[in-house]
């Protein structure tokens, strides 16, 4: 669960054939899809695209993320991604997921993901001020 | 355009940073799921949705799809699937589509897509009558 | 078929499970890959591959596409991929495919891309003399 | 590095226009894909495809996966993906995976991913003895 006093975004999603597999459940490399949805909705919700964030030349690069997968989705399901920032560094964060049902609320996944600050060349550079107001 | 008289669902979408590819826009296979998310959002709206028909050991197979490129879309953009029935057979039926931009409604992409309806063995059925009413 | 004097390139695959849905087969959309993995290993073939095309500033971006699904395809199934130029103009051309199971030659899908040739700012130019030489 | 004494089976892939995203580079979700592969060709080297044991109405589904990514991947870039299993227990294992440059060796991307054994109804079940010779 996500701690009490920090900014949760919510989005919403309703599974997609293409993302089902011959086991006939959501295939769970979509889990990674979907927490990028979240990050999404998130930098919405705090008033500061992520599409904005790269048009200044920027971009917050993926080092390693984390899946734990609770029970199957499947397809025309309603979920929903809950997405908050679990720690913050001068040059990267962490973000963390719950993926819910909308209708019971249980829970299907969560995890985490890192990302570090990089900029068009692929070097590691703080996250500008104005942005890091993303995570208070 | 669809056509005056018949019925026409809308979906919306938001790009998804993974649909994207390295020329920086959507990838073009994206588009063929784009259709697939107007077709479900079509049978939702019709009141009968495609779970439910495959619950019924049928489905609407894809024979044939085509697809043309009017102009690229990115991420985070939000478009719009136009998607409707261009005719109806006793054993298939042709779904065309029209995907716009949401702010500007220029056009982005559109298509067509064929079915036959088959049982669990792969064999060719009649679409069930009340199955049917989806095109009128 | 593809007509008996031009040049085709046979690029081979293995159908991932990712690639499979809740049909138990091969998404639609995969299809759509496939064809162009065959691109990519035609380019290859013709001593000419496709990344050093666009490290020239230019793209073949898709304008249209049309797929013909035969059989179904399964997980782990081996599958061979054909590939050859259907016409080649000043400012684009077409390829066509055929995918054919690797043991019993059945044919799986087939289908025809229409690419034109862009620059960096998605204006149509003409495809270079020395890239021309793919077509003969 | 996988440890000396354990099998270790090889994959080789070419990356596909598909799986790059506005970055330039392979989208991160899809090395959760090419460990699936990785996995498949490990259960071929064994002499017991993957394919075989779904159709004894098991599953391998996966509970959890951790990826730690190193370098890019391009387009057309020529990857090995190394598998191997971690640990092995009586209703479960685990893999764990290097994915490496052909040419220079240099490391991708690593990661390992947790399964358990369960029946067609989700419910879970030991590894059949004659499957788990896979982790000798």
């Amino acid at each position: 669960l996500p701690p009490k006093d920090c900014f949760v975004a919510e989005a919403q999603i309703t599974v997609r054939y293409a993302e089902t597999d011959a086991m006939g459940i959501v295939h769970h490399m979509q889990y990674v899809v979907y927490f990028e949805v979240g990050r999404t909705e998130y930098s919405h919700q705090r008033g500061k695209p992520y599409s904005e964030f790269e048009e200044t030349g920027r971009y917050l690069t993926v080092t390693e993320i984390s899946v734990q997968y609770r029970q199957p989705a499947r397809y025309d399901q309603h979920l929903r991604i809950l997405t908050w920032i679990e720690s913050l560094k001068s040059r990267g964060l962490t973000f963390a997921y719950e993926i819910r049902d909308v209708e019971t609320d249980q829970l299907i996944a969560n995890g985490w993901t890192k990302h570090i600050c990089v900029d068009h060349d692929g070097k590691v550079i703080r996250i500008p001020e104005e942005w890091r107001a993303w995570a208070n």
